[in-house]
């Protein structure tokens, strides 16, 4: 941690820095330059606050009269960076209908997981699920409690719904993922799920991700719509902090001025995830785009770029789909997709788990 | 609502949107421009669905095919709409120390709400208390449970935060307002606090909104810090819409490309929600800007545009607060503040409920 | 375009939103709603204003008394769109090295360009053609007028920096990009370049898009830092308006509150700009990421969402380069992307021109 | 200047750097922590280049192998500091109607510049300047070119506008303000305007500001719409540095996700560029909001936030305005907010030229 005092900062100030610093088992390393007086810290500030520095030091810091601005040296997350856990990170989700029993997020093969946006009924969600199953997915998508942003729209089929995924998975032999919305759900949800997904408006929910932390069932949690890079992997470290680490990280788009599509796809979060993190990350262009007609591009493109799995939505008849109906793909949509999302992943070295 | 179809649709697509809207027990009004056909929805849209039309009608509209892009002409929320009730919504909230035991947001009087960010102590938040107090705040705000962006970062007293509260309330005859994070600590929240405060990371959790809104007490709720107007407004339905009316919204800032500034205040969202809600708006400068010196003016412009009450965070002292001290202010810093504050309301024809 | 009035809007507000549309050869037909009273514009409203209709009508509708919002129904462009324009273009560009003399942009044969940002000495020019050549780029791309942040970075070297970018046309077989910055270098850069590119910071410097619209030269439009996909392709429509019909678009990246890359790729852009227009897209992941190790994966993306071209940053030696050495790659490592470009555009069933 | 090391650099990664620093006639003095290797640079980076270390030394450092980042220590602009010039900038300009003959900006008394979007006709002009010069404004606004985001749309009756801006400048004894769009324009358009403005899509054209940096002419240099301060700061830069120091800041709003205002006034703009700088910051609320209703609030808002002066856009009908109708106040409004005005301005110890 760097501590750039202001250009004019009188010696008491620099004094009261120093003290400030040594109050807390750390010392201050001074450098009187041309231009500024700068402080290095010296002494571990561990991120975790195990040796009794806080992480609020750096807030704290900037506070004091005299500085101006306070640069962090070292990242903010720990169990998520790839410096402290160089490998990467594969996470095994049981899956019935393939070979062995399981496949695996994070490696070499390349996962599809897609399913209606909402479970409606039996019939829709086992039409969507027979007919995905026999393009190559082999994870089930289907939101059972949906995050709404009008109180009057629909919010889901509660447990209900999550019987008919557990329903659909015995029937086609396929994992199942689902949203869970809140930590009293977490339980329940688990009973039924294979993975846990946690949506974009709830990455800063702290209490579902420790709640979610302390299973140790796959998470996928979703980029926040306006998260930093940094804050996604803030909010991972919340779950493996509890001991879960089989977290998986889902771009999803964010929030920009474009309102012509409903997010901006931040691709380049694929290779710099990656680069950060040994966490698996994955793809979900259906939220992403908010258009059908952008899907297949995004999804070859998300491949292009590294991505470890697809999460798309998928409707047999979209026109009646009881939400997001406009960003679902057909039926027909889908099998069109899969050859192409095969080519690519070939292109770069990569296969799927059904290949 | 109003459907543009694409420019060179079919009519079987025109025809297949009409059909669609008929079985819903709506009918479509057919133009037929130079440029384009149009969809005119006749029949009523109820928003909230209780006429059977879902409010993801316009969604399920866009996903059809040959339709361009549908048109909402009505909000999307009603209960919080100046339409739907013309008369601004006054919240009372009891205060000990007042002539009559309590004071009104969203009258002509202006309400100073201030305290630290974070209960730390007994003595920081007596300290602080009696400080803002003499100087006219009459609520007391104070964090019990924090959202920590990190998870080694320091999350609050929680209850024993809550009961300190409790105390200085007693103590001074302030009201309290402090943060409530998860539906199942609402009941107990309750019990401590006069205010609820809904943080910006939760605007979105909408089983929190649930349950406060079955709650009566006073809800502020702060602006997502990627929210639009409008979703603001469909969270505070989501409030209304359980019964409990007094529902205060606070403008904090949006997220930006601009990083000087913690956050970018909207200072246009007061007159803004004032034109489209009855709903009172408050300002909380201190989140806002993230930085102390910042405070004081943006509290002066927020006054100047119709701000019904302020949120300051004040520490004895900052240099040492556990949690955004760089944004709090002085006690000192308070004091130059509320003359200034006095003046700037005045101008505008306004007064402080202490005048 | 369709107007919404507001909910309690007077008759007499009405009767004048009519006569301010018949006073200028149109009719409103008025849809009394049970929410609203809408008005829909009969009569052809030609956005080139050629019918006296002039392209601000709905600003002007906007301000009306007792008017909520305006719609426009049809596109504000008119050359540049799909629906006026249904057949890709193709733009040929002069390139000696190539069998048949020319390449075509937009067409199904994939076009790199490739080269220094800054056109640093005769040296680091050739050495860089010399090898991105042998790779299979075609384009050599390098600024003379460079726009930097500072009035006291390097601003290019003019037109000695033309100079050596004719000469390494000759040597190479190349054709030449290259950025012109104001009008009156539109003369002098032409003699020189075989395509001119207008930035990121000048895609509205409207007497800059009207030169090079004078002229027949290919010209690359990069996309405005915080530009819409429609602002965008009105900024085309400038040019295009001046007869030139030689233009590409060029997504580069844009402004959000995400700093980790210098930009945020709009990958969606690529398949979005092939539905809405006619006109050729291409990509550029260098100033697109800011990052070197980002521009690989980022290629390969924008390859997979259809991109007509690349434009990419090459350095003999980044660690010396005098700008944006961070974000150009080596040859070293242009050199392995290129086989992975190579293998995606044959994935999706295209090929690069010297394939 | 900081180096961050990655944290597994190699010791001839470091060295590398030391000697990349030593060939540009400066040190590095090498921290070794217990996280990472940091790089303090020792000599005196003079950001105008005039010690022969370019302004890019930042971005060639961080193209460096084994850097993680750059953290620079010092601002980027100089002659726009309040470091380099404590002392707060006044700009005269000369106005006939005032005892002096002419105003102070940026000094303790506030100016109220006015007048229409854009000059449509003698009448329209006259009237609007007849009407805000009797309610206290002092400069008269009003655009002879004006930037339309449609080639089809009005751009303004050029120098014919000037012209008629000279003979109400005769008329009513007040100051003109005008944009000037484009370097070969500069001198035409100085010799009829008493100030120049630059608009927020020409913010980084830089040959434009080099050219009204040779004149001296008080510039009003709007924010770019998507500027950060810093590099607004460094496009005043421009301008000074050719020799000019009557720049003017001028916070017009920036474009967020927000589409229910224009733009999103930065308020906060206004109290940190006088914290950064000793340049006058004014105020555009007409263009900030994009909405006649908004204006009243946000001028208010502004002044209490410490405007030097406001910029309205005021038409005697905006209902038949060629441009920007909806964003114009009438003339009724504006004398409504006048007094709202003075009364802000006098709480906050300030007060207008003419009061």
């Amino acid at each position: 941690m760097i501590i750039v005092m202001q250009s004019h900062c009188s010696p008491e100030q620099v004094e009261n820095v120093i003290t400030f610093l040594e109050d807390r088992g750390l010392n201050g390393h001074l450098s009187q330059g041309v231009e500024r007086t700068v402080i290095g810290v010296v002494g571990s500030v561990d991120i975790t606050g195990s040796n009794g520095v806080t992480p609020e030091l750096g807030e704290s810091l900037e506070g004091l009269s005299g500085v101006e601005s306070v640069l962090r040296v070292s990242k903010p997350y720990k169990l998520a960076s790839r410096e402290f856990h160089p490998k990467d990170t594969t996470v095994k989700v049981p899956v019935a209908c393939v070979a062995g029993g399981s496949v695996t997020i994070g490696g070499n093969e390349v996962v599809m997981m897609a399913g209606p946006c909402t479970v409606e009924s039996e019939q829709q969600l086992f039409t969507t699920a027979e007919a995905v199953r026999k393009e190559g997915a082999v994870i089930l998508r289907g939101g059972a409690f949906k995050p709404s942003t009008s109180p009057y729209g629909f919010r889901g089929l509660g447990e209900a719904g999550l019987k008919l995924l557990d329903k659909a998975r015995k029937e086609f032999g396929m994992a199942v993922i689902t949203e869970v919305m809140t930590p009293t759900d977490v339980a329940m949800v688990s009973e039924y799920a294979d993975m846990l997904q946690i949506g974009t408006r709830n990455m800063q929910n702290y209490m579902l991700l420790d709640e979610v932390g302390r299973t140790r069932k796959p998470v996928v949690l979703k980029r926040g719509m306006s998260a930093t890079i940094e804050e996604w992997l803030l909010a991972a470290e919340y779950v493996l902090a509890q001991g879960n680490p089989n977290v998986i990280l889902c771009e999803r788009g964010i929030r920009t001025f474009e309102k012509m599509t409903r997010n901006t796809m931040d691709i380049s979060a694929i290779p710099l995830i990656k680069r950060l993190s040994h966490l698996p990350i994955i793809s979900d262009p259906s939220q992403g785009t908010g258009s059908r007609d952008l899907v297949t591009p995004m999804t070859l493109a998300s491949l292009a770029a590294g991505t470890d799995a697809l999460l798309i939505e998928v409707h047999p008849n979209p026109d009646v789909a009881l939400k997001d109906g406009a960003q679902s793909v057909t039926i027909d949509q889908f099998k069109t997709l899969m050859p192409q999302a095969h080519a690519i992943a070939h292109a770069i070295g990569r296969k799927f788990v059904t290949d």
